[in-house]
């Protein structure tokens, strides 16, 4: 993930969302639709390293400067908060900062699943300018941003969030209802909340959600190593799960960076970015962030097709394998899972 | 120095200078009585390590870009450059800057010398909040810091410096002739000149120099020894001069910080920030910035009183011994002259 606004992973978010919501009052969702035009959504997102960002106690003034900071560009105040990413706190706090604003949500987000890095979202590679950053951090400065791509968007983002203590609350992008449309993936608030609730009275919420996801099964097992550092503002690291029951002799190996890159068994790859590859707690199906992954945790890793917009070429050279340094070239998930029944 | 405009000392910013006088026309040079109250003085400076900003080229867009920013903040254009430290191409470079805007030149800067930290300015010190900062790099990206205070100005800055390539021009405050009356430092740019112009047409540059400033002579010796080190923006180091003629079995030593902070002699003080401590080629009298010490030039240490203004409380937190981190109370060169001359 960029980082982690409410603090930490989703719960923490989750925990945030709550509280801002009892202050502040519910926080209506809107589809892009209803906006009109020259309405301005504002794209947030908590940047930084989510070891670090756990240990950060997050302000309320944070959501307050980056708004005032768009009314003084733009001349007007913001219509509408975005979660530039669902995945992670990212995808749960911006209720919390609509909440402290009094603005809806925006069912939609920039990423459909979370990544690590700044440019990684859909309006980069829908082509919009990436030509404003808003930061915040939790001291008070007010960083604004006007890169020439990117590429200088991440660059210079990472080097202010580290400045300021590796964690800060990020506008990237301000776009208008208008520029939005084809440049966001939509809907993915109301998914969210379904994949979620799928988990919800059920016997079974692994089984649920697999279905609610149509994700494939990586493994089930237990992790056996966790190694990570923190780095340049991200955390990196491998995770390794030895498989039990019908999955034991079998190890899978999760290459990260903030988010799950690749899963490995035996030298081959099983699934890599921009699929989605989540590890969930094999008894409730609750996600375990990268930065939750413990010894002895009782797991199964689950991957996942991810927006088509990331299959795209421009797509792939934004978050696919190579964009992370891996020399592998891109297979969907379906196919890998294919070759792996027929082979 | 905070960095090098032009590129390099105080050379490569005359020639830049000269050129910008050339391509654009002459610069005149405004007094702050001579501005209306509302008129915009933008001080400008190159931001970074000297050694990186000798082998950087300098664009013309950059003062352009941060003009456009100006306006775009405060809804009408800036009135007059501003350099924001007489010392070193900082000095010079903002005449090039000013020729390239159409602009005039205020007889003004924000230090009556150079200093290597972006929250060691007059205006800093009489108390204007530091809640400004526009940089603005080779590539065309630009940032606009609002930050809490002078220390944090220096911090983000610094990060963006670095995430650049170690080189920006920068906007650090845009006052308006009202705010900038008893901040900054009057006739400097005025000054400037009568020292230039004192070592020209004389058989004793180094004499006629030592009298225009009122300077005391530490040391004339040959160079033997210089350490450097660039880390974090920053050329830190040591210099070594080794006494000739009549300081013959002196040995002086220079504590480096992109500027001179202290100078040593067998444990002693001679000299320390925030009075001015300058090397000069014997002669010719003209400046060896720190970047440009050798193995075996033939220098002398001059050491002269910096402005009022940095030798109250507030300018001695702020760029006194103990801001550089050493242990020491400070001592007027005068004093310390008189001390020598005593003992």
């Amino acid at each position: 993930m960029l980082g982690t606004g409410g603090g930490g992973d989703v719960r923490t978010g989750a925990l945030a969302a709550k509280r801002a919501i009892q202050a502040y009052g519910e926080v209506p969702l809107v589809a892009l639709a209803e906006l009109p035009d020259d309405a301005l959504v504002v794209p947030l997102s908590g940047i930084g390293a989510p070891t670090v960002s756990q240990e950060m106690i997050h302000g309320e003034d944070e959501p307050r400067r980056i708004a005032e900071e768009v009314e003084r560009i733009f001349g007007r105040p913001p219509s509408a908060v975005m979660s530039s990413e669902i995945g992670g706190s990212n995808g749960v706090a911006p209720v919390a900062w609509a909440a402290q604003l009094g603005l809806p949500l925006l069912d939609a987000d920039g990423m459909g699943r979370a990544f690590p890095e700044v440019q990684m979202v859909s309006m980069y590679v829908a082509g919009l300018p990436a030509d404003l950053v808003i930061m915040s951090d939790i001291v008070g400065n007010v960083v604004t941003i006007r890169p020439i791509d990117g590429l200088w968007s991440e660059r210079l983002a990472r080097a202010v969030c580290v400045a300021a203590g590796s964690h800060a609350l990020m506008a990237d992008y301000v776009l208008t209802a208008a520029g939005a449309r084809g440049a966001v993936i939509e809907g993915t608030v109301s998914r969210a909340i379904a994949i979620g609730r799928s988990t919800e009275r059920t016997a079974e919420p692994l089984r649920a959600l697999r279905a609610e996801l149509g994700a494939v099964r990586l493994i089930t097992g237990k992790l056996t190593d966790v190694e990570r550092r923190t780095a340049g503002g991200f955390v990196r690291g491998t995770a390794t799960i030895d498989g039990t029951g019908d999955d034991r002799d079998r190890v899978l190996t999760l290459e990260l960076q903030n988010e799950n890159l690749v899963a490995l068994e035996d030298g081959q790859v099983k699934a890599m970015v921009p699929d989605l590859i989540t590890v969930v707690d094999t008894e409730t199906a609750a996600a375990v962030p990268t930065e939750g992954l413990r010894y002895g945790q009782r797991v199964t890793v689950l991957a996942w097709p991810c927006d088509p917009l990331w299959r795209t070429p421009k797509g792939l050279d934004t978050a696919g394998p190579r964009a992370f340094g891996y020399d592998l070239d891109y297979v969907p998930i379906e196919e890998l899972a294919k070759e792996e029944s027929g082979g």
